[in-house]
């Protein structure tokens, strides 16, 4: 029997933005390896059998190596296991997802992706605006802080387009991102916002403009930073107000129902 | 009793891709206002009691004006019913969602955005190549035909930047998209590959490269077209070779669960 590895995202955190075959595949895996980032709450829907693993490397403190990461998806496999890589957001936005693809092909394991919701659409969901907007950003630019950190003539146009940028993993240094984002030509008045683990009950959201980032709160990782004219007041969830950071709102309490396994999920599986 | 509007991403087309959340909300709906692009699979979720009514407005034709729509949603809220709007993919990005959330504010409606799977994510999904990768493509740009079409000096950057281009309903005039493209300083060599009806039954795959696009074929709507190094042949699922156009696979066929309806669900609807 051959096993099989499913790049899953799960979603911007909340257990209720998981597709439903990411909730299926999650409750009938063999073993999951998972990203730090992956609450408990999503854990535990995985069945008491699983083998749970975090191969999470966060901020520099590389718990584990990419490689490690590989030999351990090809070796679960190859023992003819149903492996789940679960990742935050999508696998295929600003993950390491190509290099294990990679891996698991030259070791020819299959693999499958399912796609998930990205934090962007979280945070923008959140703040109740849209990324594009006719006649104000026909364009949305998803790009980390590490490329936003450099003084490039593309980095200036993205600017210039008018373009929504959603920078992923923004980190906490927001004077130097807005000095940056300023040396570039963006006008001081264009709003942000800072959105902290969107999507989950523990969501902070921090509007400002460019000239207030500098004085930003440190809200807890993860968080993305969405820049744009369609984030200015009146497009914005009236909660939301400039200046105040906002907590999220009272969800009701819920427990994700049990999926039945489809009686034909082995398909999906390989054999 | 007050209604509420829910402005719900139903993802790709894959059933399975809607949220638990989108489907939790589907199937505890009065009213269902969609897009053309929503499956007849994806509606037959829909309580039988519920008000199912599509306000597509496709490719031009426009069966229905914004301001219809919007009035539509503001009449059912206010009637106190639970109204789904229902959008293909995320619905902030290139739907016109933002029109919608500023007239049911102005009205005094509760409206709450559910984020979805956007067929970016699905298309690169089906390839199994990452949107970014390390060293290759460290921004992607998510835009529609119309924009590609400018020959704004923002375009011509954004193909130099490198960032990897997924571009929204491009239409078929695959001649002009290339010819514009090359004008704008691109690599007649960049590999792109069209994808119609991501993550659906009949999903189709043509890998080319931009000197090849304008001998591709039509692919039924909606399509998307992706572009970029990251989708050489290397990254790419081997069953999708250049060239050819590759159907979805088989899928096990499944019938979506039941949720149950959580309890205390009316928290989510207002009351």
């Amino acid at each position: 029997m051959k096993g099989k590895v499913f790049l899953v995202g799960a979603g911007p955190g909340d257990p209720e933005l998981l597709t439903v075959k990411a909730l299926r595949l999650l409750q009938s895996a063999d073993v999951i390896l998972h990203d730090d980032l992956i609450s408990s709450e999503i854990l535990e829907l995985a069945p008491k059998t699983a083998h749970v693993r975090s191969v999470g490397k966060r901020c520099g403190h590389k718990k584990i190596h990419q490689e490690e990461i590989n030999t351990l998806l090809i070796a679960y496999a190859s023992f003819g296991l149903k492996v789940l890589r679960l990742k935050s957001g999508d696998p295929l936005l600003f993950g390491r997802a190509g290099e294990e693809i990679e891996a698991l092909r030259r070791a020819n394991v299959e693999v499958e992706v399912v796609p998930g919701v990205t934090s962007a659409s979280a945070s923008a969901a959140a703040l109740g605006a849209s990324l594009t907007q006719r006649n104000k950003a026909s364009a949305v630019v998803f790009l980390t802080s590490h490329q936003a950190a450099s003084r490039s003539p593309e980095w200036q146009t993205y600017i210039h387009s008018g373009a929504t940028l959603a920078i992923y993993m923004p980190g906490s240094d927001y004077k130097g991102t807005a000095d940056r984002l300023v040396a570039a030509g963006i006008r001081v008045e264009t709003p942000c916002a800072i959105v902290s683990q969107a999507s989950t009950r523990t969501q902070q959201i921090h509007r400002t403009t460019i000239q207030g980032l500098p004085d930003s709160p440190a809200l807890p990782a993860p968080t993305i930073l969405l820049v744009g004219e369609v984030f200015e007041s009146a497009n914005i969830d009236s909660r939301y107000v400039a200046g105040n950071i906002v907590p999220a709102t009272d969800k009701a309490s819920f427990s994700l129902p049990t999926l039945e396994v489809f009686a034909d999920s082995q398909v999906f599986w390989g054999d």
